[in-house]
């Protein structure tokens, strides 16, 4: 018998033949594993006071919201984090979303109409690009981390849209000579800081702090809950004016369950552990020069980390995933991009520091992954 | 001083006038206003097992996934739900996301291709119709509620899509027809059970029970956690194959954080209290049929619920939002639906029933929407 999903099996097979399969492997909960792979930056995801925090939350204002932001599911709980996740970014004001990907198709599509030109870095991230697909704008992709390429493209009405810190390689946008350019020819700048959040900036305050941008009147940031902050969620930060026009706006707003008050209660406490422990941020990013420099000294391809993420190129798909499966086999997690995953055509793995990465972590880290022993 | 944003206080002085701007209303903890507008159809929210399971899997296995699904974000607790849904709704298997809304943007993409025809339900819901957007696919809207009308639209490949459950109106699709199309056409059907699941079908077992499909090797179904089981996220369910061709393709799927623990954790739980009081999706219904009767005794327009969802239609949009403050100054919350995020042009006031709604709170919402005293 034949039927109308026959289609997928061919489909299937041709990523198999392709050694691009992907494969779901659920983890234990006694995992022990070391974790190089993950977004949990600041090791907050299982810190006790946030996750007695995400506890308490659940229990105080239900498992769910109950309802979208502007019916049911708004509580004090997203106004106070809302509140926390601007003063601490130093913006007007913020509006929590379900996801950071929903976030981004939000700031996207509502800061952009039929006569915007969006001028979109040519390694954003997938929640950026179904975003400019979704808004009625057009979009010209600009060459990655390239100012003056982007100062070419922008004509009339424009949005630039960027990473801060480009989620597979690590790499950090120019913003300041971005925001310069921006405001030469009267652009709006949206910058996704999914990556830079809790990481880069002072205390881990984010691109726009580092960059000297906060409270910038064109400037919107994206923020995601779930990676610095261990939690889940998604954040837009701006002028008051852009935050008001998206709760009238953004479908992925008006249209979606508001965030679990479990990971609104998380995040907020995530909030502050980072205000009281601002080395953090600083930690991270010492951890992720020690891999670094430890990868160098054994040999290794790996540019400078920025941030806390560091991209190794392989030769080929099947080399990156044999080489992340030798990882994983001496108890070592580190991400493995492949196509159609990366901006590019080239694989890689994919390493992300925490900052309770101990120095033996990092040894063992550097000895698994390049397979030689340091002196 | 100009700012690229100050075309932003003109739409919103344009929403002004027109009468249609959106407030946030936090609601308090202690809030008591009786909640005739959110979609926690069988109370289970604030169900006590409900939420201690989110805050015992938050304790255990942290407050966010800490990566993408394919990356670290996958845990037994994600493998645990997946299997308990497709077996819940009679499905092969099934795949979680962070909400309902990214399971749809999921679902509509990766089942179509450049040469899918999407057959489009007039009042499906905003996720549906940006799943269409984001598709390759080239997309016609079939007129509501109308499997003829589809039928004519069918040729070639194609992915009829509707609602089970509207969620505006709260009408209920024509299931077993719009099958009986697809079947003779060789087209896939995609049913969104956001309201439906947990609501109609024995014990709540959703739209494909209900329409005698469950299992069926053409149908995919998405669901949301967010609603009947009280939680935060979406799946999609349906054929193995079709669930092994999303982990490869679905853009929110790879490129997203896994759900939450503590809302798989709650979601997990709400299924099992599902389990074992079957009777919670009778009574859900039952409330919504005796709200039904009240209103039309006291002489409201009101159309007959097919699940847990009532609609009053408003003669203009400000007719609607002071019906609607009349009711919340009277403690009733209602839902107040005007344009855009209403299928039609038309302004109305939506009603949800809860399982654990009393008569006397029934009587109550009657009394207070409608202004008159019953007998
Ligand atoms: C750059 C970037 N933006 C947005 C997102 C989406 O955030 P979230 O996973 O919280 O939805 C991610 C991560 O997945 C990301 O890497
Ligand atoms: C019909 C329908 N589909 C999908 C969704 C999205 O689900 P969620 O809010 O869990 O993202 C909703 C509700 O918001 C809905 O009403």
């Amino acid at each position: 018998m034949t039927s109308a999903f026959d289609w997928i099996d061919q489909r299937l097979d041709e990523r198999r033949r392709a050694g691009l399969t992907r494969v779901l492997r659920p983890r234990r909960c006694d995992d022990r594993t070391l974790d190089l792979a993950g977004n949990d930056y600041l090791g907050l995801a299982r810190d006790p006071r946030v996750t007695a925090a995400a506890a308490a939350a659940a229990r105080r204002w239900g498992a769910g919201a109950t309802g979208s932001r502007l019916v049911t599911g708004s509580t004090e709980l997203h106004r106070e984090l809302e509140e926390q996740l601007a003063d601490f970014c130093g913006t007007e004001a913020a509006l929590v979303f379900s996801s950071g990907y929903t976030a981004n198709l939000a700031a996207v599509t509502a800061l952009t109409e039929r006569d915007t030109l969006i001028v979109s870095d040519q390694h954003n991230h997938a929640s950026l690009i179904d975003g400019c697909r979704l808004s009625r704008a057009r979009t010209v992709v600009a060459p990655h981390l390239d100012p003056a390429a982007v100062q070419e493209r922008l004509t009339g009405r424009a949005l630039v849209v960027t990473e801060s810190v480009f989620s597979v390689d690590g790499d950090v946008a120019p913003l300041t000579r971005l925001h310069r350019v921006c405001r030469e020819r009267g652009a709006a700048l949206l910058v996704d800081d999914a990556h830079g959040l809790g990481v880069i900036g002072p205390g881990g305050a984010g691109a726009l702090h580092a960059a000297g941008l906060a409270g910038a009147a064109d400037v919107v940031v994206t923020v995601t809950l779930s990676k610095s902050l261990g939690a889940q969620g998604g954040a837009v930060l701006g002028p008051r004016r852009v935050i008001q026009h998206l709760v009238q706006t953004a479908r992925t707003f008006i249209f979606d369950m508001g965030l679990a008050p479990a990971s609104v209660g998380a995040a907020l406490a995530a909030l502050s552990v980072l205000r009281t422990e601002p080395d953090r941020a600083h930690r991270v990013r010492q951890a992720a020069k020690l891999l670094h420099n430890g990868l160098l000294g054994a040999g290794a391809r790996v540019g400078e980390p920025g941030a806390a993420v560091l991209s190794l190129p392989a030769e080929s798909p099947d080399h990156a995933v044999a080489w992340a499966a030798r990882c994983r086999a001496a108890g070592v997690v580190v991400g493995c991009f492949r196509p159609p995953s990366v901006p590019d055509a080239a694989s890689r793995l994919r390493l992300t520091a925490r900052a309770d990465l101990t120095d033996d972590e990092i040894a063992r880290a550097v000895e698994t992954i390049t397979g030689r022993r340091l002196p």
